[in-house]
């Protein structure tokens, strides 16, 4: 449970504002107090790379930063298109194979598809999103919100064994107009018995203070199955880990089945029915959190105090 | 990702039409312009085998035909009472074990229940459905409608271990009224680690042209656990696959966990978002996807061509 | 299959009233004629023990009895608050973990929070609850009911390797107001390739008679995933495993993916389209149904009989 820093979120473009008015379907649930995501429909551009991590790791980078593991969350709004800009810095084959929104096979990251990057090269790959809404034949078409993820395809096999292995993963967070926007995201990677790659299987702590609204997007890679449990919060198995109201059927649910290729999230207010603490979350395979699989939520008082948590014991660098 | 047909789909009595009249109480969503499944209420009839194929499979086959892996598609409607006359074609005692439908324990197909079937012997086991309505208590009763399965649970152990294993399984879905009717219907069933016991252990192609409503029926069997991911598509994880509206706060996903006995099933309209390709459908987990548990869902342009993707060379038969 | 009872349903105070009114807002579609949950907000005392069970197991117990696994299945309306009185007769630290409730960090009953209980020594931990409400900047906070459990966090690792794997755990069902009450509730616990510990790997068997409404409540511990099955009946995948309506769009399921950690439940009524007969219920992995991951849902006719079931050949003790 080292302490570092992974929050990656990357809010390109437009901020983030009160929604009051809407036309959407859902929007008359919206909340009126809180941060709503907007009206998608814009472009947007962003460049990211992959490169070696030291002698054993991958990963993407943004800008002029260096790459990370997972690579930088992705966020953007239904009805957006994000041109990515995708520089190949390793020296093999890899690119950006994404799940949940909408490109064409040219967009697939995929050596059958040849639609990846040589070493040293770029290309821009464009994924495209959509709202949800009535099909002109009646049906219901549903709309690209979701918890989703990317990762290379190509490195060490057809399916990117070696390159997700190695970290080469990140999280798409993409949001319907109205759905509340958190105050922090952070993404955890179960990947083998490793949480984002960490040093003895252990995960990174995740920092808030009680009532703030903290969002996880959780993504699974490699050959083993897990369950991911946090302790002293709970969520909904539904598309946004939170009830749309008092008729939405859904499992409130602190423990979830995940495997390989699987994605979601979900949204808590740190400590709400539960106060401040050192919170665990961990994989309750017991064989998985014996051997590391685990990390805190760290949820602090409003004075900075965790009850019960000693900082300078548990601080191990 | 041998080419080769594998709809085995059977259309059993009443033709799909249009129902743009109904007092189901889901009904009103119902879209008028697509073929939606008829009421039920209809009594059926078939005939279905058990049979030896080649020295090491095992499959069902109906009518004149040979049998296949997966067996034929069985598809009824709510409130359709389904009479199966099976022949056992094998030399050892098996029968038709299904899930979900309505049965009484004679009906179970299992050694325990003595409802099997001798070596040489018919007999005619009797599935039940029933549609969703109130109960006189006031409590609401589910209908039968969802993606089921039937296999034998009798060949190896008394669980169908060596019968499973060898190819003695199939899809059943049962239809409410007002449901979409797909376009063309498949089964793919994730065995041990093959697909549908293909050799190599890759799975069957799936051929569609761009805007068609293909329906996949997925099924898992044997001691693993997979994820079953499709590219370039993706579903909602309720009964029908399809949100059924603005308020269905059911997750959209494009991966999806599976074990032994799981079945689930959705509808995509091919290409929608995403256009023609080569769009591989595979089981998310490296070590699987891998050693070949892997297929493609080939969407074609309405001029055949499939971008980025060479027939030829993919060919492998 | 052993034959011996393991309701150990405990009704803790205020009996269970059929709800005629209400203002809970699911309460519309409460029906009138079943018992149903009254509204909570009760302060409950009850005294619990870890004890040893013979060599080789543990327990919970409550009262002047002994131990048992599963340990009793603690049942409280949203609302509750339930103070436990908690002795450690073992030989090790332990302490009461809980999935889902509210808890202070204190509560926690880990290494971790230093919430444990030494050998000999007594303490109360205290689990609040709370219905669903919308919250003051107008989003919808998600209420306490589920199907949850307890178990130790502390013996043979800072996880509860060795104590969960010995029987440290039970059920914890949190009941909204309104909701459907069974006549009877049953936990069975999935636990390494063992149900409730049992010998010889077999699971308990379930009298029950037709007509009469059934609860199960599904947990998994250990290292494994499973799969959990029941003949001739299903259930839906949601909070109360019951449809809410018609316009739930919850899968109807008969198999569900578990694994360690993750609970569930839902009620049937026995026989209601399948009549009585000896129904197996397994985990569907076949390797594990092999090796005994099995009990039979022994649901008679009002004269007792079951059909096509020889009561003495069953019996193995
Ligand atoms: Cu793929
Ligand atoms: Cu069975
Ligand atoms: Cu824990």
């Amino acid at each position: 449970m080292e302490r570092r820093s992974f929050n990656r979120r990357m809010l390109m473009g437009g901020a983030a504002v009160a929604t009051s008015m809407s036309l959407a379907p859902e929007a008359a649930a919206v909340p009126k107090r809180v941060k709503a995501a907007p009206a998608g429909g814009k472009e947007r551009h962003m460049k990211l790379f992959a490169e070696q991590i030291g002698r054993d790791q991958m990963g993407y980078g943004i800008g002029n930063g260096r790459a990370t593991i997972p690579g930088p969350l992705i966020e953007i709004n239904e009805g957006d298109t994000l041109y990515i800009e995708f520089e190949n810095r390793l020296d093999v084959s890899t690119g950006l194979h994404v799940h949940g929104v909408d490109y064409t096979i040219g967009n697939d990251a995929t050596r059958l598809t040849r639609s990846l990057v040589e070493p040293g090269h770029t290309r821009t790959y464009v994924w495209r999103t959509h709202a949800p809404g009535r099909r002109a034949d009646g049906t219901w078409q549903e709309g690209s919100a979701g918890y989703w993820h990317y990762h290379d395809h190509a490195i060490g096999s057809d399916h990117g064994t070696g390159g997700v292995s190695k970290g080469l993963y990140g999280g798409v967070v993409v949001r319907r107009q109205g759905d509340v926007l958190p105050g922090k995201t952070h993404t955890l990677v179960f990947n083998g018995t490793t949480i984002n790659n960490g040093k003895g299987h252990t995960g990174p702590d995740i920092e808030a203070t009680v009532g703030e609204r903290i969002e996880f997007v959780v993504i699974t890679h490699g050959n083993d199955f897990h369950t991911f449990h946090l302790h002293g919060h709970r969520w909904a198995d539904n598309r946004t880990g939170l009830l749309a109201g008092p008729d939405d059927p859904s499992q409130l649910i602190d423990t979830r089945v995940v495997g390989p290729g699987v994605s979601f999230g979900f949204q808590v207010i740190a400590g709400e029915t539960s106060g401040a603490g050192a919170w665990m979350y961990h994989c309750h395979v017991q064989r998985h959190s014996d051997s590391g699989m685990a990390g805190l939520f760290l949820v602090r008082n409003s004075d900075g105090a965790i009850p019960r948590y000693d900082d300078t014991a548990h601080r191990r660098h």
